[in-house]
């Protein structure tokens, strides 16, 4: 079979705020081939994400995205890696070409599960669906008592681990971040897993990262996520030195394989936090996983948006044994809740699974998505390139 | 004064076919503040980078470009930077980001300059605009007969140093390799340099990689450019370290200045080159160069576009005594050939000067902009967000 048709659906809340809240919006992808239809989703800009699938070509390595992946071939896992290798070859120059790049990856896996009858993880090659702890990812309340009510309400839900981040984090005075962390072990309470996020808060600053290793050591968090920009490895290795008992994570930019590898090689990070959304999709993100695996670095999905990313996410590493945490989505907006008919629940033993079911395992809702959609139209001389369908 | 209006014209030739020749179409900035205007241009798909720059808001840190350029002060230098530091902030997550912002920083320098009344380089803080050697940048031909001829016609025209690139090289067979580098230096004789482009050609694959490096050192080639992908670092320093006198060189893809760094300090290049048109602009180009000179690393500009292009990838380097080569595009499109009045050539003594006039010092064609314009239309949910204006 060949890919016959994809489709974007940008939806996204009536309100979009300048929160660091990335499920206020979605880009999600509809591919047929033969009889079959699978689902991925973009974490990326929607509408920049469609202009790099339909704009027209600039050169032999500026190519739309589309140019790679209509009409190709789909029967196996192989055919999916050419397609991945053809577009990172034609869209070289295409910047944004990896974004959009991934929600296609998904959705072609997507497909190709369901046309075998299998779980992605199957075609990945693992032979287990291993359960992973899922730490409750949230962002830090506007007050240290809203972050520690936060934190209690994760723990009332059953979650034995929590991630704060964002929230002006890593902008201020010091000693409203310590707060902060502080509100967030009191939230938690004294047996729970605690995870910070920075936000890239410190540019490439080890100095003004390092400032905050104190309280981050004293409220026993496990790991400082993002402290500098995606590319600064040395600032991340140097901190690393530093940060002692306080592990160093980062990944979740990588927008490439080259990029995590650096971040772990050369970066020295200890969690490496990958997006099946950016990274090119979840080819790239089980190339990552192995390296991670090979390389004694713990391999964890990033995921802040919907149950369908969540699944794809948790398809590159479902069946390592070395890496048993996941991030599981706790608070986001109702398009994220919604557009899913599927939810993958933490199970009774406080675990979480990918789904056992073909393909990515989680249905769309096509009518919570119709509800949100945004209409698209580009014209380029007088000839409507794109225009957005309905699900 | 304040940016009042940014506007993007997105120019082609008739017809853009799958040669590895980026100055088939341009995406041109003009930006007016006070009475001043300034021009830029974006190595870059077009249609792509102006949703970057117009495309609704995703969240906090996935804001278009336009929101952290549109109103603010661009009184001077620090000026400048601080909107560069905005765009890198809030448009973290959206990936073509950086390829727009790069044609924006240029226009903001070209009009900060004819403000003020100074060339970009002086404002730079240079006090020096030192003359380079250019060599002229060429694709192998169609066959070494051709890549020969390409070559005397490059020494006819008073080049001493030429490259050659893409053409299928390092994508075939080792023997059409070889004898495609053996033609380029039958072609420009024994007293010129010559460089030789892989154009990412072996991915990360050192082994397959180092196969032509005999013939490189047979053709007394200077530098290899870009046998690996972006960011495969470690592949580039594991082939520096087998290349004996062949340099490596790399760093047209960086797209912000850790990935500028990273290439030198991880992936141990001795040449960097730098394209302003993607790296974010002129401020990053500039840091970049400081970074290599304290390095030891040459700084060389990568253009293969315009004379505005050209201009305005000269100014980081321009007082840079270190480093004394230029990237000259000589076998352009008609439209990157015409799209500018000014013409920056090559003086008497063979050498390579950026303009010493205010601003870029390159004064725009509208004419040819007019005649080649592709009209860009781009409407969200009934509203249009985009429409392309003449210039």
């Amino acid at each position: 079979m060949r890919v016959q048709s994809v489709e974007f659906f940008y939806a996204r809340e009536p309100v979009v705020t300048l929160d660091a809240d990335g499920s206020q919006d979605a880009l999600i992808v509809r591919i047929t081939a033969g009889s079959f239809v699978g689902w991925g989703e973009c974490e990326a800009s929607p509408l920049t994400s469609i202009a790099a699938f339909v704009t027209p070509r600039s050169h032999g390595v500026c190519q739309p995205v589309s140019a790679s992946v209509l009409g190709m071939p789909v029967d196996s896992a192989e055919d999916i890696r050419e397609i991945q290798r053809l577009v990172r070859r034609n869209s070289m120059d295409l910047l944004q070409a990896a974004h959009v790049l991934s929600g296609v990856d998904m959705a072609l896996w997507d497909l190709l599960g369901k046309a075998r009858g299998v779980p992605v993880w199957s075609l990945l090659g693992y032979t287990e669906n291993l359960p992973k702890t899922p730490y409750a990812s949230v962002l830090f309340g506007a007050s240290p008592e809203e972050t520690r009510e936060r934190g209690r309400a994760m723990r009332e839900r059953g979650f034995r681990a929590v991630k704060f981040g964002w929230g002006g984090f890593g902008e201020g005075a010091l000693d409203a971040d310590v707060a902060q962390v502080q509100a967030a072990r009191s939230g938690v309470g004294e047996d729970c897993e605690l995870f910070v996020d920075a936000g890239q808060a410190w540019g490439s600053d080890v100095e003004a990262a390092r400032r905050v290793l104190p309280a981050l050591a004293d409220n026993r968090v496990s790991w400082l996520e993002e402290p500098f920009e995606a590319g600064a490895l040395a600032a991340y290795a140097k901190l690393g030195e530093l940060s002692g008992a306080v592990g160093i994570a980062g990944g979740e930019a990588a927008h490439d394989v080259q990029m995590a590898y650096n971040l772990m090689r050369f970066g020295k990070v200890t969690f490496i936090q990958i997006d099946a959304g950016r990274v090119g999709g979840i080819g790239p993100g089980t190339e990552v996983a192995a390296y991670a695996a090979a390389h004694g670095v713990a391999y964890i999905n990033h995921t802040f948006t919907s149950q369908l990313a969540l699944s794809a996410s948790l398809q590159p590493f479902a069946g390592l044994p070395g890496s048993t945490i996941c991030e599981f989505p706790a608070l986001g907006s109702s398009l994220a809740h919604d557009m899913t008919v599927d939810r993958i629940e933490v199970d009774t033993d406080g675990l979480v699974r990918a789904p056992d079911r073909p393909g990515l395992g989680v249905d769309i809702d096509l009518d919570a998505i119709s509800d949100r959609l945004v209409d698209v139209e580009m014209v380029v001389n007088g000839e409507t390139i794109y225009r957005s369908t309905s699900p």
